[in-house]
């Protein structure tokens, strides 16, 4: 048996957790045969490059587009109109771009505005795949397993892009459901956001108290989730929390 | 071998869950011979007799103390005053008397006050198990098995009592902890009593909106994390909250 894979070359921008477990996944489902990836901590896609996630390193984000049929954005939301806009140039016209991102609607405005006559070609993606852990050496194949992932279309979106990117995530276990950006960001800011922002606060607070040592010794189970969440990746959420503003607020 | 019991009969103030695995658990160790348990409703004392919990079933509170070598007290901390009133008169010389409750500074003043000269009979007790069901149903013996257990000695408290109380817990595998009454609340307040709030607040908002239903059919870890912690016992928690007011306000 031939396997054949979906992608020749996978792009990946971002090269930590997220975007280290979906090559680990891609690669290993037979639907991925080699990853360029970049990091803005060069650091970052070396670690990547070590541990054999991906199999060639970019210096700069641009590269990533040049001989890439699958493009995964895989680093904080704030950066997404910054990275398609240099991705543009070298984007080749079968190249579809996914995004990990946990707010959409900013996500898929960023993409419209960016990549302008290409915009169909992004489509937006939300795996809900939970992780307190960062890094790329915390990276493994079955994160994406069985997990839910949401799929966004967007008024550039064509019908089969939209298919080729449900293929993708169907091929790895996960169980697709399409809605609106705008739905997707205020339900999000319901179920996950507004948790997170009050597991922030909450641990934050608390460790700015002076006396918070015996506190802290007397921990149950109560505390520990809220710590649990409270230990997710600051940079990732900030740029959650700002993107998605208006509906956590409400 | 021969067990001998450090307690002929255990009195037991509310047949719950709390009070339901501490009586399984004893009974279990040979430290209790039989339990005559009271519940507020008795349809949950007539439940807990029917399971094998407790072994007599009490229709007034003040009948519990008659006999009983150890009573505890299970029920919402609210009720600590007028309940030992109604222990005190048929009260022996010496019977120990621990409760269960998450807060202790209002529960260590409602004995001194309710008990008066037999104030130093009572040693407050917070047992940290954490249960989110609620009903002698899900009582089990094990649930302060390894569990930590925070005696606080009030003004009156003799060493005796509280080396009794702490015989006790340490018989059943639990850790023991001493610390004033004040100190335990303030620590409590911060890292279960703020985050109870925090987590029955919001689940409260969010099944509060009107479009919550796609929000919760998309909900991840962080969201059962809370809903989790806010499915804890309300009544008990009602109480908890109102005791420790100050605190958890600071």
């Amino acid at each position: 048996i031939t396997v054949m894979p979906m992608f020749n070359q996978m792009g990946l921008i971002g090269c930590g957790l997220m975007g280290g477990s979906l090559a680990l996944a891609l690669k290993q489902a037979g639907l991925v045969r080699s990853v360029v990836g970049f990091s803005q901590s060069p650091s970052s896609s070396a670690k990547a490059l070590a541990l054999g996630v991906i199999d060639q390193q970019a210096l700069a984000a641009g590269e990533v587009a040049k001989g890439s049929d699958l493009i995964v954005l895989a680093m904080p939301v704030a950066a997404t109109a910054n990275t398609l806009a240099l991705l543009k140039p070298q984007l080749e016209a079968h190249t579809l771009i996914v995004d990990l991102g946990s707010t959409k609607e900013s996500v898929v405005q960023a993409a419209e505005q960016a990549l302008a006559e290409k915009a169909s070609q992004f489509v937006g993606c939300h795996p809900m795949a939970g992780a307190e852990k960062s890094g790329v050496e915390h990276a493994y194949a079955q994160l994406y397993a069985r997990c839910q992932v949401l799929i966004t279309p967007a008024p550039s979106s064509q019908p089969e892009r939209l298919a080729q990117a449900r293929q993708l995530w169907e091929a790895l276990g996960c169980k697709v459901v399409s809605l609106s950006p705008t739905d997707h960001d205020r339900a999000l800011a319901k179920v996950s956001h507004l948790p997170h922002l009050l597991a922030f606060a909450f641990i934050n607070g608390l460790l700015g108290k002076a006396d918070s040592s015996l506190a802290l010794a007397l921990a149950g189970t109560g505390f520990k989730d809220f710590s649990r969440i409270a230990a997710s990746e600051p940079h990732m959420w900030r740029d959650i929390l700002l993107a998605n503003r208006e509906p956590i607020l409400n």
